[in-house]
């Protein structure tokens, strides 16, 4: 069956003659192509002919033409127009910027902009960390990123990763009321990066780094981090390790396993892989072998560029050396960050027997790992505590008020992780990470 | 008389004893002291006390204190809190960033996010100039800054800065539907400003450079216009330049004289100064003299840095000598955009007849010269036509639409600009540089 998706939908504009076809034979066709029918309008309707918008879900731009082509093929249909539905709510792009302030009567402008506004900048001037108070530094964080591994597009450019970054700001808005801003910076040097962020912080009260590739984005965390006074996060990395380990929290739960005596795989150490493993290791889950293109990763492993000397020093101890498949057997976690389709029914079968609960990315399935469960709510945390930096601390807790959303009573092996429209998820993960800020 | 202004405005909370102290004592200490009693709630009462809000206008922060100090004077009057209406205005910042599409759903993540968005994503990677079109590049506009000569306050650096340029971004929003964003430089080296632009330059439609020094300034957006395919101009200097042209072609109007046969003589020869005499020499006023703080400037005066080279070239044909005093008698007009009270009664009567109109960028004197007559409306037609660059056409056509907002019935020597709110002049000015934009 077709793996369906609304980010696939498409509307198309059908005239039908009434004598020769109804709306019952565009419902068929699109049934028949294997598309999921969500709508069907009747737009216009006369003796001579029929006006019918039908909206349907189908699984890539290939079935959305097989759709066409089959509704097209039924006689006395005339398909007017196809839309689709993806395209147009992105047209003019998806964010708008608008002032909290009252800005209609001269005196309205005598206070937010001259003169009374020159009050508000010496202020800041004489104590700047009034800035925070005063401006909208308080509540903004910059999501950048310089296009060089959009989602699993690749190496695609500023441009055409923007429509990502004003997503995820339209997400930190709708899900933490952060404001935030996409900065899609039209250079891949690593140092022409990081003086670039440090150049625009003035304005934003943290830094959340986005679609960045391995190895380039460990460096860049790390150099921003040193050099400013606000928060700076990788979401690729530190939120997705944030959300396997509240997941992985909950399966051990319903498993009733420890942590320290887990045999975790991996396939992946790239940013997200590198995060995950280095997360679960400081929970107490020290057993960790990863695999990469090469093999499993072991200290000094030649061939190793994209490889952190973290994951060398600290992951497979055991010296494990091959293929991922072999790795696999008895091995009671397996986390894949890498290539989809990596895995064969046999190596699931070779796996410890308790290792039953299965959590994916996708939408479709039960147990979606979204990155969309934390970042909201750890900025919305650390800019409430107006915080310099994140520490392993703050990821720990956000990964623990994660895994706290589902209640004893929820838990089950198809429900370890929140639903990301659960309105609690932001609030609890703000609170855990604030708390934290506020200590350090 | 105090020169009262709402960006100086204040609330006290103030305790009455009702049996000593009245209302009216209250609004008669605000009057004493010269300030304007806008408001006077009365939030509590009872036999033994009452609390008021007490608000007012005053002229700057000292009159303020003097406004408290009389009313803590009153017998039997008790001054709780004192509210700076301004400060309270500017908390959290004044503007924030907003989804425009629906993200309540599993269906809308789907679409506005992974996985739809990819293909918006890839569309842009295989037709770049799709970015106006499914991006918010196609209404954004950057504000940007490097702090270095903010309103009169000079170079109070990018964090003190943001509070104007907020406050620009809301004028953009509210007066021509167009957003912007500010982008506060926290670096004042040329190079590395450009560059810095240049790498953010992706994500938007215009760059609005606003408060950089001079001569910095002329460099900077030069060099810009060179390697963006967007508009770049620096308000300080052509915003100023268009209201003023737009003045003085009303102006013209009633006292019935040619552009060219005017002498025309301005104090000050900065980014405003040297923009303004650009403009009304393209307009046809060829009979400039410019003062600075080394008097009249004429070709190849010594001491000359901060002079650009096209005011030596092209002002002063006569090479006249000495102080603005000397050089005002005979004029028609005097431009002032230096600092203020560099005119004597005796120098303006020294002036030609009909120099009889005023015009100044003080919101309490008809004729104000708001550079908000202009900014919005240009940017609107520059990305209604998604137009790359601003020329002297553009420049001239916005003047001509702002003075054309001005009906002849309307005309008079206390309005001959129009009013900021006039809701025409963002749609005329925007009308007529789109209509540029497109021919050029």
């Amino acid at each position: 069956m077709a793996n369906n998706s609304p980010g696939y939908a498409i509307t198309l504009r059908v005239e039908l003659s009434p004598e020769s076809s109804s709306t019952a034979s565009l419902a068929q066709a699109v049934i028949d192509t294997g598309a999921a029918l969500t709508a069907l309008d009747v737009v216009e309707s006369s003796h001579e002919r029929m006006v019918v918008d039908v909206t349907c879900d189908t699984s890539d731009p290939d079935h959305a033409d097989r759709v066409t082509a089959a509704i097209a093929g039924i006689a006395g249909a005339n398909v007017r127009k196809v839309s689709d539905r993806t395209f147009l709510l992105h047209l003019g792009g998806k964010l708008e910027v608008k002032p909290k302030v009252p800005l209609r009567t001269r005196d309205d402008l005598s206070r937010a902009y001259t003169p009374g506004v020159a009050r508000i900048c010496m202020a800041i001037y004489e104590e700047p960390s009034d800035a925070r108070r005063l401006t909208i530094k308080r509540n903004t964080v910059a999501v950048v990123t310089d296009g060089s591994a959009v989602l699993g597009l690749g190496n695609i450019g500023p441009a055409a990763a923007l429509p990502v970054m004003e997503g995820k700001a339209a997400l930190f808005k709708q899900f933490a009321d952060v404001d935030a801003w996409p900065v899609c910076l039209d250079t891949q040097d690593v140092d022409e990066i990081v003086r670039t962020v440090q150049i625009l912080a003035p304005v934003y009260g943290g830094i959340n780094l986005e679609d960045i590739s391995a190895p380039r984005c460990f460096e860049i965390e790390a150099r921003l981090r040193e050099l400013l006074d606000i928060p700076v996060f990788h979401d690729d990395q530190h939120g997705t390790a944030i959300v396997v380990l509240a997941a992985l929290t909950n399966a051990l739960k319903i498993v009733k396993k420890n942590p320290a005596d887990l045999k975790i795989v991996m396939s992946g150490a790239g940013a997200a892989g590198t995060a995950v493993a280095q997360l679960l290791y400081e929970a107490g889950m020290k057993n960790i072998t990863a695999y990469d293109t090469e093999g499993a990763i072991y200290k000094d492993r030649p061939n190793s560029e994209s490889t952190s000397e973290w994951m060398m020093a600290n992951t497979n101890k055991a010296g494990v050396t091959g293929k991922l498949g072999d790795g696999l057997a008895g091995a009671d976690v397996f986390i894949g960050v890498s290539a989809p389709n990596i895995l064969t029914e046999a190596d699931v079968a070779s796996m410890a027997k308790h290792a039953k609960i299965v959590a994916t990315g996708r939408s479709d399935y039960p147990n979606q790992i979204n990155n969309v469960l934390a970042f909201p709510g750890i900025f919305r945390g650390l800019l409430d505590a107006a915080s310099s930096k994140i520490t392993t601390e703050t990821l720990l807790a956000a990964a623990h008020a994660i895994a706290g959303c589902v209640s004893p009573e929820q838990l089950n092996a198809s429900y370890i992780v929140p639903s990301v429209f659960d309105p609690k998820v932001a609030k609890s993960v703000a609170k855990a990470v604030e708390d934290v800020a506020r200590k350090a």
